[in-house]
């Protein structure tokens, strides 16, 4: 296939398509990943919720049953301190009540970057790792590095960008406040300033000379496109594979998708991530201030959550969603991505 | 010039471009309004702040300068009952002492689209009439209709699109939350799910039938040209008209524009609107419950706001931008208008 206007990104990694499958924790995995590559994107596990050992095993597992480009996500936020969550554990008492659990922490809790980790991707040579809220203290990413993985930062703001790139990036993923999930922010924290991808993606361009991925809002061949006339040598896509039969959510979530409306909360990690209404959203309000720092708030919440979904309720668990959740079409991974591609550059050549 | 993929609204409405000078109350006017006409835009009167014989005179001076087709732009929201704004006024009180001026009521309120308006728009019949907060009631909005004008209507959420598609709009802006200015949502209320320019424009344009006009984060060609290639007919530009010599905004909010940096406050309405910092939203912060409902905040604040500005102090007035104004060239009107034209038709050229 011919006519993708930018060849910076997929040169750089190796991939058919200049398409990213977003790792997305919780939902992504070897299954996607593997539909995702074979689909002629990158592929992308999501690795910050795993040990070193899972992360060995998922891995070896998607090496063996596909080849092609593979990116390592992970995340880089500083643990807080154990802090006093009594207040975030009072709201949560009728729950607790409720539901007959107990008052407990519980779940895996999303964790930072770090030596061990550091050790099994050098070792297992991924084409391409991505970081999330930053970048690894510069002797871990020196490491990444001279592993010969193209190494990718996330910006929301043309500071982060300019910061990522100055610390070694190859590629920076301009994440407008579309996107579902987290918000990577990491320089500054005034959720007032959050931009769109309109605005952010050719202000990214302007001040950086690497490629740039644009992530948020795009949920189809014209999203593709679009980005790739602001500038953008590559999209990442993350809400589009929600879809896909090969991620891990529940129906709940996966209906909701189609309804349109998202909206941050900080109830579910204590990180500000968009995402579908449910439950506790919808009864809490989305952001609160009892709910202790990014990542801690998941702990509290991981009893509950679990007695929740035995009965088949999903409204105490992330339900990430980007804006664009609604463009959304429900194909296999692989076939999805196919059909992007070629949409986008349809669109592409169409112009004039 | 050939080579736009979307005539239908050139075609509607007449112009070269298919770009609308959006009409910016309080920055806007004549001057700008018949530059972006001479440049091959859709020009625009801010309308809301006049009183119909002001409107008779602009659009007069207007016709007798330049010939073209001209939007005039009015505000539709419903006037709130006169609300006891002592909290408001009081949190403005160091103001007030500091610079020695009293309590009271001043300048210019935002009024809603009446029946002398209508009467005077029939009689100066425009090409086109734009409605931000929703329409007129049906009688005036037929009135209107049947004096030639095409109608255009404002919407931040799919919900709204199709409402302003039901009840007779012509054309559709589609404001991503990245806008300068008011935000016009005017069905439901929560902020928390304003959406981004990306996801918008898209889900807009499969909605609806009628021509859908982007706004909102567009600073360049590429963005125009982006525009396009989502779906959309036009694109309406504020903040890059913004750095012409000939909108009415001061230095100081000039030289911000470049900076960076836009957040929306509820303090110099009361309604949500998208500016730069000044010194009152450093102070207060941007969003106060104190501050009373849209548009009775502007009230309150405009003896300070006068007062500062005759001592050349700018942070008690707006200063509205979007997020793109980083991107905008400060070229006289006409030539902003020709060269983004140009660039916008370049770049959908030069696609495969």
């Amino acid at each position: 296939m011919v006519g993708w206007p930018d060849r910076r990104f997929v040169d750089l990694v190796g991939t058919e398509f200049p398409i990213v499958q977003a790792p997305m924790a919780g939902a992504g995995g070897v299954e996607l990943c593997v539909a995702a590559i074979e689909g002629g994107a990158l592929g992308s596990l999501p690795c910050a919720m795993l040990s070193p050992e899972q992360v060995r095993q998922q891995v070896t597992e998607v090496r063996g049953r596909v080849s092609g480009p593979l990116n390592l996500n992970f995340f880089c936020h500083r643990m807080p301190e154990q802090v006093d969550d009594g207040a975030w554990r009072a709201l949560l008492r009728p729950y607790y009540d409720e539901y007959g659990v107990e008052v407990g922490n519980g779940g895996a809790l999303r964790l930072p970057f770090d030596e061990q980790m550091c050790a099994v991707v050098v070792e297992l040579r991924p084409e391409v790792v991505s970081f999330h809220f930053g970048l690894p203290e510069a002797e871990l990413l020196g490491r990444v590095k001279r592993s010969g993985a193209v190494i990718v930062g996330n910006a929301t703001t043309v500071d982060e960008a300019r910061w990522l790139e100055d610390r070694g990036a190859d590629a920076i993923i301009a994440q407008g406040f579309e996107a579902g999930g987290h918000t990577g922010r990491f320089l500054g924290s005034d959720p007032g300033e959050a931009m769109g991808l309109f605005a952010l993606l050719p202000q990214v361009g302007d001040a950086v000379r690497i490629p740039v991925i644009a992530a948020g809002g795009i949920g189809d061949g014209r999203g593709i496109a679009a980005a790739m006339v602001l500038g953008a040598s590559a999209v990442q896509l993350g809400t589009a594979y929600l879809h896909a039969p090969e991620t891990r959510i529940s129906d709940t979530h996966r209906q909701r998708l189609t309804e349109g409306g998202t909206l941050f909360t900080n109830l579910m990690t204590g990180g500000l991530a968009r995402g579908v209404r449910g439950r506790l959203v919808d009864e809490l309000g989305p952001l609160r201030a009892e709910a202790p720092p990014y990542p801690l708030a998941s702990a509290a919440l991981a009893p509950i959550r679990a007695a929740a979904e035995t009965r088949g309720e999903y409204g105490f668990g992330p339900m990430w969603a980007g804006q664009a959740a609604p463009l959304g079409e429900a194909l296999p991974a692989a076939d999805l991505t196919r059909e992007l591609a070629a949409d986008a550059v349809a669109i592409l050549h169409r112009r004039g």
